[in-house]
Order: C-alpha cells, then structure tokens, then sequence
C-alpha cells in the first residue's frame, strides 16, 4: 500500500489506494514529474550522496574505511530519503537496474553499518561515538532514524527490499528499549520519529512502536530539550502537544510533528490529538501559510512568524516544509475526510513544492520566496535567487524525491461504499469498492485545463459512489455523465455520484477555470494593495524575462481596468498556459521618504506576461514576483 | 577634545569643539538623557560588567582568579565601551567617586591583565591560548582591541585617566609590529580597530597607527577572511573598499568601516576613501535605511537587505548600528560640512537611537522594530517586544553609555569664520573663532517645539558667521535678530548669519514644525498604502495602549479625511506632545486570501492617538506601529 497506510482498527475516514492500484500517466503534467524525478531527480540524488560523503560515512560506521566524517551530522537521513524514494520507484519501474542495484547495495551497506545494539548513525559511530544520546535537542538521532524507518518502510510495503524492514526494526527495538516505558524520558529536537513508528507498527502490527511514538508525543512540551539556542517552540517543546494552539517554530519540525500526531491519533483512537492537529491546521492555514501553500516566514530559525507575518521576498517556504505540509494533510484526509486537506495539498503540490526543482529536475531551491528583487543578495545558500544542483544542508532534494515517487499514492482513496478521487491527473486508479474491483482512467491536461474525463469500469453490480473533488478555487462546474448533463451539487467539497456503473460510463467534470486575482489578509501588510494572479490550482508570477529591457520589475503595476487572459505563447512552449495582463509603469521619485505623498504618477501602459510560478527561474535569474502592486485608478 | 578630532593637517571642512566646550541643559531633552545615561544607565552598565563577569574574566586575564571565562568571546568589548562612556562622563561631572573608581579600577585592572607583550583579551587570555590570532573572520581580537583604544582615547582627550593611553599604545605597538608592513596580512571580521587607530593617530601623532588602519583597509576585500558561515560580503570582506558600490552585510561591521575609511581618508588626503564613503551614503540612505534613521533589514546575519527591503516587522535595526550611523554621519559632517550628514545624525539620535533605551535609562533594545504585531513571538533575545536590563550579546546598552556621555561634543562646531550649529538643544557652546571666544547659549524646548532661542556673546570685533542648520524637514522657517526679523535664506542646509556680534545679541530661529505624512518610496513594498506620521525630527506610532479595549492595532486605518492634530494630553505626563488622528476601523473577513477583492469595509470612527516612537513600550508590552495604513476613500 501507499505512504501512510492507516491498521484496520484505524479511526480514518478514507482508506489509501494501494501502491499499484494507481499511476500517473506520463503525458500529464504530475507523471511527467514522476518520470522526470525517475529519471533526473533519484539518480542526481544518487551521485551527489556519493559525491559529498553521504554513502562514504556509512562505510566508514561499517568499519569498511577509515575515512573521517564529512557533511552535516544528519547526513544519514538524505540517504534514508533517497533510499525511500528509490524504493517507491523501483515498484513502478521494477526493470530499472541502476536503481536496483542502488537500493540492493544501500540496504546492504545499511546493515553492515549498524551496530550489533541495532544502532545506526554514522556521524556518532565514526565522529563522536561518545555523545550518542547525550544530545536530543541538537543531534537529529531520532530524526535520522525516523528516515530510516520511512524508508524501511516503503522497502517492504512495495516488496521491493523487505529485509530493509529488519534493519529498520532492530533500530526501533532499541529505541523501545531505551526510551520505552520506564526508560529514558526524552525526546528529540526534530520531530519525525513519531510519525515513522506509526508507520512501522502498521507495517509490522508491533503495538511497542506505536506506544513508542505516543509516548514521545505525551513527553514533548515538558521543556525536557531545554531552551536552545531559540526558544522551546523552535522544536515545540514549549506546551504540550494537545494544548498547542498555534504553529510555532521550526516549520519543518512542527509540521512533521504534526503528521506523527495524526498518525498516532488515528491508530490510538485519541481524538484529543487530531483535535489539535486541526485546532493547529486553522492556525497554519488561516493566519501563517503563503499563497503557494508554503509555509515558514523567517530565515534565522527556519520558522513561522506572527500571525500574517507573510513577507514574499523573505519568506523562508522551505521545500521540506511543503513537503510536510502535503504529507500532513494527506493524514487530515484520510483521517476526516474533509476537502479542505485535499484543497491544500493540491494548493502545495503545485505552486510552493513543484517551484523547487528545476526543468531537468537536477536543481532545486532550498527556500522558495515568492519575490526576488532587483538587485538580489542573500547570504547563505538557503537565500539563492536560483536553484542549486546540491545543499551542504540537502535535507530538499532527496525529500522531493520520496514524494514525488510516491505521487500516484496520493490521487484517490477508497472508502465506504465507494471512490474518491482527491487530485486530478492524467493516469488510471483501481480499487476494490463495494466487494468488486473498480477501474477509472482519467484524461485531462489538468492543471492547464479544467476538464477532467472519466471512463468508470466498475464490475459491481449495486451502486457505489465515485466522488470528485471540486476546488476551493472553483465557483461553477459542470458534471455530464454518458454525455448528458446532470445536476451534482457538490456537497463538502464533493461531487457524489451514486449509480450502478455500467462498464465503460464516461464521466466529464468541467471545473471553470478563470483568471483569479486574489487578495490577502489586510492584515499581511506585506502585500498591501497587490494582488496574486491564479488560474485553477497555479499561482502566476512576474519575471524579469518577460519585462521589455530595462524595465524594472518594482515599478510594474498591475492596471485594474484590463482585462486578464490566459492563454498561450508560442514562443513560451515550456509554459502551456500564460496569462496576459494590462500593466502601467510607475514613475517614483528617488526620495526613500517623502512627505505630503501624491498619488503614484504612471508612464505608457504595456503589456504584462504572468507565467506559473512554479517555472519561474529557468530561463534566467532575473527578478520575480507574485504579488503585484495594482495601479491606483480614478 | 571631543569624540573625532582631526589633526591640524587633516582634510575636514569642520572643527569639532572641545570636550569642555560644550554643555546640555539637564532640563532640555538631550540634556536630560545625558543626565539619565550618567545617573543610570553607566551605573546599571557596571553593575552588569560585574554581575556578568566581564571584570572577572580580566581579573581571571590578570592572573588574579583561576575562574573560567564568561559570556561572550568579545565580553572585553562590553568593558572597553563602558570604560568609554564613564571616561566622557566623568569630565563632566569630576566629582562622580563612583564614576571615579570604576574608571581608576578598570584601568589598573586592564594594565595588570595585559600581557608583557602588550596582548590584551582575556577570552584568548583566558579560555583559548593557542587560538590567538588564528580566526580572525570570527575572533573579534582586533574588534575588541579598537574599543580599548577608543576608550583610552576618551580617557586622555578627557584628561581623566591619560595613563589607560599606555595600555591601548602597548597593545597597538603589538599590532603595528604584527599587522604592519612586512607583517601579517589579515583584517579582522569585525570592522573597528580602523577608526581607533586612526583616533590614536589623533590623539598621539604616531604616524604607524594611521598607516595600520590604512593597511587594514587596503587589505579588505580581498578575500582574506575566507567565506565565512554568511558569505564574503557579511564582513565586507567581498570587493576591495574603495570600488563597494552597496553597502552589505552586517549592519554595524559595515557602519564602523565607513567610520574607518572616513577617518583615514581626511588624515591622509584619501580623497578615494571619502568618495567611497559618501557614494555608500547614498546607497544607504537612499536605498536602505528605516524612516527613523535605524539600519538593518535582516535578522539572520544582522544585515542589510536588498535594495528598497525594509520590513518594519522584522526590521533589525540594531541599536550599535543606529549608533555607528551617528557616529559615521559625525565624521563625514566633519569631513564636507554638508547638511544632509547632521540631517541623518539628528533622525537616529532623536529616534533610532533614542527607542532603545527605556524611560529609567536601564533597559533596552536590542533590535528596533518599526511594527511589534498582535501575537507577536520572538525567537532570541533580539526579538523582544520589551527593553531588557541586559543581553548574553551586551554589546549595545554600553554603547549607548558611551554614545549620551559624550553626546555635547556632537552639538556644532567651530570653523573658518564661524560657529556652525548642528543640532538643537537647550545648553551652551563655546569656541574660539576668528581669534576670539565666542559663546552661544540656547534655549528650546526642541525637538518639542521648533523655536529655537540663542544667545550671542562675543568678544570678536570682526564679522563672523553663525551657520544655523535648517533640517531636511522643515520647509519654512523665520530668524529674528535682537527681535526684528531677518532675511536669511538658507543654503545648502545652514542659515548663515555673518556680522560683528555685538555681545548679548538673540537670534530666534522658528522651524515651523506641522506633523508630516511620510509616505516611502514606493518599491519598499512592505509599507505599501501606508504613512508615517512625522512632526520636527520625531516619527510617531500607534501603540496598543492608546486604542480602545479590543481593538487589534492591524484593523486600524488612517482616515485621511481628518487633519492630524499635535497637542498635550495631561493624563500622558511623558509624552510632552501627541498627535492625534482621525482612525477607521477595518473589518477584515476571515479569510487569509480571497478572490476578487471588494473595497475594505469599515466601522465607527475612531480616535487615534500617535506617540513619540522612541517613547514606545514604556508603558506596556502591547503591539506597536509606525507606518499606518490608509484607509481608502472615496
């Protein structure tokens, strides 16, 4: 089955497809990426472990070198990711040899790697073997190990590496055995092994894993870490788990956390702590989550701000973040239901984790701001205004590559009395519902196109409901089934269709797709009197390569009184849809300050191009942004 | 003589005054800081030097404790500009025995803990031996080594403890011999010891100490310092000085340089160092400076942001570097005696520098913050809502200590034929001009009120000029000698009155002084449709305190129908004028983002009343805002 992959017992509820019960079509957008990511992303991950010591450490753990420890001391989790998304690919491409063997010679050197106690980390076994546990608020042992477990994970549910679940266990038995009941009461500074013994007592059915991850839940937000070097709430260790009441922190850490909270809620039966997560999810999305569904505001601690503290040009919108925040909701879904997880998935899958790896799939951003300005400077590697081949912190690459080859895990579930079918793509799910094996290929050029066609081929012979999805951004829609029109209210974010299916019913879902400009919070001062252009799901963005020359981008305004239309650009074939916009050109003065302030003076309007965000930066690293200061008119 | 004084062979258009030549009023406002700094603020210095074990570190230096060392590595610095402020203090007020002691102690204790080498640093005295001289891009050796100096400069300049001249010689022979020519090629990473060696230069004549801060200002830009955690440009270290185009980086490293390069560029002719200067100048405060005067747009590496970034939320705004901004703009003011330098010395002083100290001179910011938001959490001690008596990083309350004591020597100077008067404040001026004494005495109660009273006794039987600065922003002004107005058309920033002052002579300068809308430069994004109010030098704010029960200070707007009245509020005693403002209130959905965008809805009228910014958080920890939005009409 897919990533997350709730007991039978589980309070969820949808159930995940499983891991070959779906596939992305490579001719759509989001199979494309998965082909990209098969064919860029994993091997470019691979050679850059090689290259920057990652896999050279665990030789070394595994006594094979006597090499010195380089990278960062996390540097095991970037293989565990790799490895994890290796794992997810090799069951879609099962002939692929490179990655085979990749995943072969990992797992083995993995085990050879770890200790006979079952410990496995290479900084603290080659570097620093005698600050092994002594250092939870810094060391990311746990969070490495939780890697390990995903990974392990993965191996086994896609039956493409079991053994690599043996590995992965004798390390939880450790950890049961040192921080189980009656053992160590700690936690670790980044969270992440919550929601990976979740996933191992599921894999496994071993209930001491579970109760591992829920004990460390119960013990975080007793100060146990310590202050740090910016606060408890940087690893939401400041309050109890279940009293949280807003995001905090690290958002990385918080928004793991907070997947390891729904999993342990939903396996345990505790309501009190998806009650939380949600309580928490109003917080994130309502008052601190960018647009492009990125989350993370500042860059000293890697950290949410204030409430609508939402700075474009410095916002942090870490890739892992994105990434976390998808895997998060996904938990929400299957645990309620509810649309609102789906809208948000969707909202981060295309705009603030698709805007991180580059057209040939072997750059990345680290952080993804939605504005670069002229004259751009940032000091660390995190503040680029391009997408690098590789991080000395490489925590983004390999995590874009788990997620992306788990992508088709994602699409639709299947529960009840029927199928839902949450993310629109070109590509095919099956399902048992209702006791009969059920079939929809799908065929749309969603997200550029609002029309997605169904085939139902469905050997049921009572009526089963296929649900789809309307978004949180579309107003009208139109739903035919067999060619003819029906009326299909949608009722909590869902079109529900009940009916014996004969084989073969077409069904269209027409989603009206205008050109949106929308508005934030007045409360984000940060983008007072702009809005942001989007089209369905996409967030657009200006850049610098589609301004005449010599054309400030600061100056660009939008010119309310024109109409906006999407369309395309024959000599933009990399961007399918663009959109075209009336916009002025202010005229400032130099004067930084200036009093008795005059209304804005403009020059001769032009003509403006808003391309999808998410490709921004791969013509060139010219300046960009999303929000766009709208001419005074009047 | 004062803080700055130039050889008789420098290249300066402007004389300081002596030390003892000038004087604050304790009832003027200026006055009455310097007061405060002397009866508080240096006393709650010591106390902490000692709490905190910055003097222990030097007795531990000396020989006389086997404590370990404490606090930061550049601690040492923390005493140097404490030692600084009470030198300054204790000219004027010679009868301070506790002021007397602390200087007398620190001194003999700095003697007896410098080594016979002349090295000087207890933390690499103490805690790092072998690392001396080895990490220059981090040490702070040279950093700290340039604030002893400044303080024995203040010392000897002073006449209160000319011997701690001894002390800071030996340790710059050592430098001299080590860094000189044919020695050691290396800059330290924190800018400093250029302008302390270049105020050594001043204060003894020994040309070697000039000819090093020269060499350290060649060296720079070379790549010397390596990369460092933040790049090259964070310590100013990535383009050779003279060809920076844009300031960078750390705020008050960059600040400091500029004050080096000012200084040795007039001892030595450099016209290439000044010209570099003021190009940087304009970068800065055409580009990248806060309304009040702060500097620093960036809390990650504490450093500049790109052009036109200047959040108010997460404004930096360090304290030392409003300081190093005074202290620079003083220099060039020396340097040209161009208006526009005393412009940017007032708007610090009266709002960049003067918020970071609370009402009872014994808390203070760290960072200076334009906006403090409902809700808002701050991660580190720099991110406070709330002065603090002290810092783990100390480096800013005595650098305030240091900045009031001394802070009569910044009111004018003498030159040419004449007194020029730079900043307004109730107190008295002496100088020798044109072969004469001259004394200017002047009553106002600026920044309050724009009327400015003055004095003239002079002896001289010769016309001479007194040069009155208009400031930037005032538009209309009149002058009135012994009562009867005068045409006196200001140029380039001075009204310059010339004639045989016949003894006892008054000049009424009246600034008219109506409160200012400020609006920014429209490419600063982050207060778009916003507006500062602004009366004489001093900028505004909303705090949460003055708004009714309930109300969230994001909600408020500005109406701009209603004129802003300034006025007195009795039942606000600290606050000698207020402004008051005609306010809407907003009443935002509850969406963080929504699509076509209606015109703002608003409620009932309101009553706003502004406070003088650098008076904020004196009474309560609530929310604060400079740059207010307008409500929009019509």
């Amino acid at each position: 089955v897919a990533p997350v992959a709730p007991r039978p017992g589980a309070v969820v509820t949808l159930r995940p497809l499983g891991v070959h019960e779906a596939r992305l079509d490579p001719g759509g957008l989001l199979g494309r990426w998965q082909r990209r990511n098969a064919e860029d992303t994993i091997p470019h991950c691979v050679d850059n472990l090689h290259a920057h010591g990652n896999i050279a450490n665990l030789r070394a753990a595994a006594g094979e070198s006597g090499d010195a420890f380089t990278g960062m001391w996390f540097a095991d989790s970037d293989v565990h990711k790799t490895l994890e998304g290796a794992a997810w690919e090799l069951a879609s491409s099962p002939g692929d040899a490179s990655l085979r063997s990749f995943v072969d010679d990992t797992t083995a050197l993995l085990a050879r790697a770890q200790g006979p106690d079952g410990y496995l980390n290479s900084y603290f076994t080659v570097a620093a073997p005698d600050e092994r546990w002594r250092r939870p608020e810094w060391s990311h042992e746990l969070y490495c190990a939780g890697h390990l477990v995903q990974a392990a994970v993965a191996a086994a549910r896609t039956g493409v590496r079991p053994d690599l679940a043996a590995v992965a266990r004798r390390f939880a038995d450790l950890l049961v055995e040192r921080f189980g009941p009656g053992g160590a009461e700690e936690v670790c500074g980044h969270p992440e092994i919550e929601t990976a013994l979740a996933e191992l007592y599921r894999l496994t059915g071993h209930r001491p894993y579970l109760d591992l991850a829920r004990r460390f839940l119960d013990l975080r937000g007793r100060g146990l870490l310590g202050p740090g070097r910016f606060g408890p709430a940087y690893y939401q260790d400041h309050v109890p788990v279940r009293e949280a009441a807003e995001v905090t922190g690290h958002a990385v850490r918080q928004l793991y956390l907070l997947a390891g909270m729904v999993d342990v809620g939903v396996e345990t039966g505790d309501h009190t702590l998806l009650d939380a997560a949600e309580r928490l999810w109003e917080d994130a999305v309502h008052r601190r989550t960018y647009v492009t569904g990125a989350h993370g505001s500042r860059h000293r601690d890697e950290a949410y701000g204030d409430p609508y503290e939402l700075p474009p040009d410095r916002a942090y919108a870490e890739t892992c973040a994105a990434i976390a925040s998808f895997q998060w909701n996904w938990r929400l879904l299957l645990a309620t239901g509810r649309a609102r997880y789906a809208d948000e998935m969707e909202r981060a899958l295309y705009n603030a984790v698709a805007v991180a790896v580059s057209l040939d799939g072997r750059r990345f951003f680290y952080s993804n701001p939605l504005q670069s300005r002229t004259g751009h400077t940032g000091s660390g590697e995190e503040a680029q205004a391009r997408r690098l081949p590789w991080y000395s912190c490489a925590c983004c690459p390999p995590n874009i590559a788990r997620l992306m080859a788990s992508l088709h895990g994602y699409l639709a579930t299947a529960a009840g009395d029927g199928l839902q079918i949450h993310l629109y793509a070109a590509g095919s799910v099956t399902a048992e519902v209702a006791g009969s094996a059920v079939r929809v290929d799908v065929r749309t050029e969603y997200p550029w196109q609002g029309r997605i066609e169904l085939t139902v081929t469905s050997e049921a012979d009572t009526p089963w409901t296929l649900a789809l999805r309307v978004p949180d951004w579309c107003d009208a829609y139109a739903v035919r089934i067999g060619g003819g029109p029906v009326t299909a209210p949608a009722r909590d974010g869902y079109v529900r269709l009940t009916r014996v299916w004969a084989p073969g019913t077409t069904v269209v879902l027409d989603l009206e797709m205008p050109v949106r400009r929308v508005t934030a919070h007045p409360r984000v001062d940060a983008v007072r009197g702009c809005v942001a252009l989007a089209r369905g799901p996409l967030v657009y963005c200006l850049e610098q390569a589609d301004l005449p020359p010599g054309t400030v981008l600061e100056d660009v305004r939008l010119d309310p009184a024109v109409a906006v239309e999407a369309g395309r650009r024959e000599d933009l074939p990399d961007f399918p849809v663009v959109l075209t916009a009336g916009g002025r050109l202010a005229e400032p003065g130099a004067s930084l300050y200036a009093a008795a302030p005059a209304r804005e003076r403009h020059g001769a309007p032009l003509t403006l191009t808003a391309v999808p965000y998410f490709l921004w930066g791969n013509r060139s690293e010219g300046p960009m942004r999303v929000w766009i200061p709208v001419a005074a008119t009047g």
